[in-house]
């Protein structure tokens, strides 16, 4: 099976439906504004895993679309919100919304991706019920998606963050999300308790390694794979696995040098550099990485109890995918 | 009947309701930067009016509760989102959510109001059918919020704005939401099709009454009635019902002052004045005023088809209110 041309088919088809449900609207500058990011590119990682959710559970993927829609606006808005909140201004390898379009509109701009992802639920094509059901999963989530991106804002001023305080920050932020897209996805397509519950699972373990991942690669990549600058989360005291676990392992001077040059927004390049061999010395970088692999072993694993078919070959490899790739 | 009473009563139930609903939640800065502006006062018009629009279709209010606090729980999203883009530093007195939490947390906040007002709607109970048809008349709703938000910022660069486009705007931006607030609390309350459409238009005319009433207390009223600068709305071009009609309706050598200083950043107090004057000698004043009345008016015919009951006479003390409120 050729796992590029599975997962990019579609892909392909996703964007098809997405462009058509995004269209069109007045006035033009909002909803071009609007369009921007989700039509800047992406993986498309997440209505992805949700139409292969489906497909797994011998669904057909029409049940699934509306959601999958959803779900990639609703990320795309968390986006747009981010990047003014960090004052990004690049994403996807162009500027962020508020740069070409002026803060205002891309508040609104967000404001309407969200409103339109509950637009596109609408267009679930089951049950009043089964409707009413997977929406609140939704809403569910948006409201964890939230608290988790508070409280990393908040981790960047503390030092004193645990590693399940870490964890239970990425759970919210990032890792709900997958889990709520394959579940979601599962039960749109007529999926038993059980396999509802697997799926869940995977989606949750395969998030946690992802954004595990994500926190290796800021650390472990040059400048130019990720076009963002590494001495950045540094810098702002960002809370990765990395910087948790060191600053609860380092001893003595390491220890010292970490408190007074992390979080440091004028730390020197030779300063990150000395933080990135304190990571290395103790083992925090390798650990973040062992631990992305471990919770993608974990959501393959929860996977086991689908019926073997393409489809669930897809889900592994996307699981792969999460620690495998280089951006 | 004591109007006031029977009014802050309702308000008194259900800001009782609103408080229960919003008592908790972690990380607290969030749930206290989101509870900020809904704790801060208000006139809570829209949930009291959804509250009596049930009422007066003989409805019993518990049923249109959790509407009301998604309605009040949105107005305040925006409003929290609104003061960011135009960077107000007051709100009902007090400092506005960013500048209190600073402006990353109240992105956040009014992502999360927004998402609880969602929460809300989900308690609404009746059977899931009637729950997905309110519901996405309340997406239907934000969409047209977001939509007229961008249109009044975009008119403020615009000097050829007609009154119908100004009417389009004001019906999106404020309108639809009474609108809304009205028929959805009618259909909560069991309405039939008459009294629903009657509420529906009822809400629409009061919505569009209200927010040009506001036009005129703009400029009509002191600085210390309304607690903001009266000049300002001149200085930065904002397009009232009042501006429109004099923009279009001015001749001569009002209409080249009128152009001249109106939008201009950097007017004086004298010229601020001279359009003030010129507002006056082309009626625009009047007009606007008349024509808010006549909304009203509107407003309250409507609503005789309904049955003669306290509540109606509340709904028609609450359309009167509406332009005859001092801010």
């Amino acid at each position: 099976m050729d796992v590029e041309f599975e997962l990019k088919k579609r892909a392909d088809f996703f964007n098809s439906q997405l462009e058509k449900f995004m269209n069109n609207g007045q006035p033009e500058t909002l909803y071009d504004a609007a369009r921007h990011l989700p039509f800047a590119g992406g993986k498309r990682l997440r209505p992805v895993m949700a139409m292969i959710a489906c497909e797994a559970v011998k669904g057909d993927i029409i049940n699934v679309i509306p959601l999958s829609i959803a779900l990639e606006l609703i990320h795309n808005f968390t986006l747009v919100h981010d990047d003014i909140m960090d004052k990004s201004k690049l994403r996807r390898g162009k500027p962020s919304v508020h740069i070409r379009y002026g803060e205002p509109t891309a508040i609104i701009a967000g404001d309407l991706l969200y409103t339109k992802a509950f637009e596109s639920m609408h267009k679930i094509p089951k049950d009043d019920k089964t409707f009413k059901n997977v929406e609140f999963g939704l809403i569910d989530c948006i409201r964890e998606i939230c608290e988790g991106q508070q409280l990393d804002m908040e981790f960047e001023k503390r030092n004193n963050v645990t590693e399940d305080q870490y964890m239970e920050m990425i759970r919210k932020k990032t890792s709900v999300f997958f889990q709520y897209a394959a579940e979601a996805g599962a039960i749109l397509g007529g999926a038993d308790k059980e396999q509802v519950n697997a799926l869940n699972e995977y989606g949750l373990s395969l998030g946690l390694g992802f954004q595990i991942w994500d926190d290796y690669l800021d650390i472990s990549s040059s400048e130019e794979t990720l076009g963002k600058d590494i001495g950045n989360d540094i810098r702002n005291g960002k809370k990765t696995l990395i910087a948790v676990h060191c600053l609860n392992n380092a001893k003595g001077k390491d220890k010292e040098d970490l408190e007074k040059i992390f979080g440091n927004l004028n730390a020197t390049e030779e300063e990150i550099k000395k933080v990135h061999n304190i990571f290395e010395k103790t083992g925090s970088i390798k650990y973040a990485k062992d631990t992305a692999i471990n919770y993608v072993d974990d959501a393959k694993k929860y996977i086991s109890i689908l019926p073997d078919t393409k489809s669930k070959k897809l889900l592994i490899n996307l699981a792969d995918y999460a620690i495998e790739r280089k951006k």
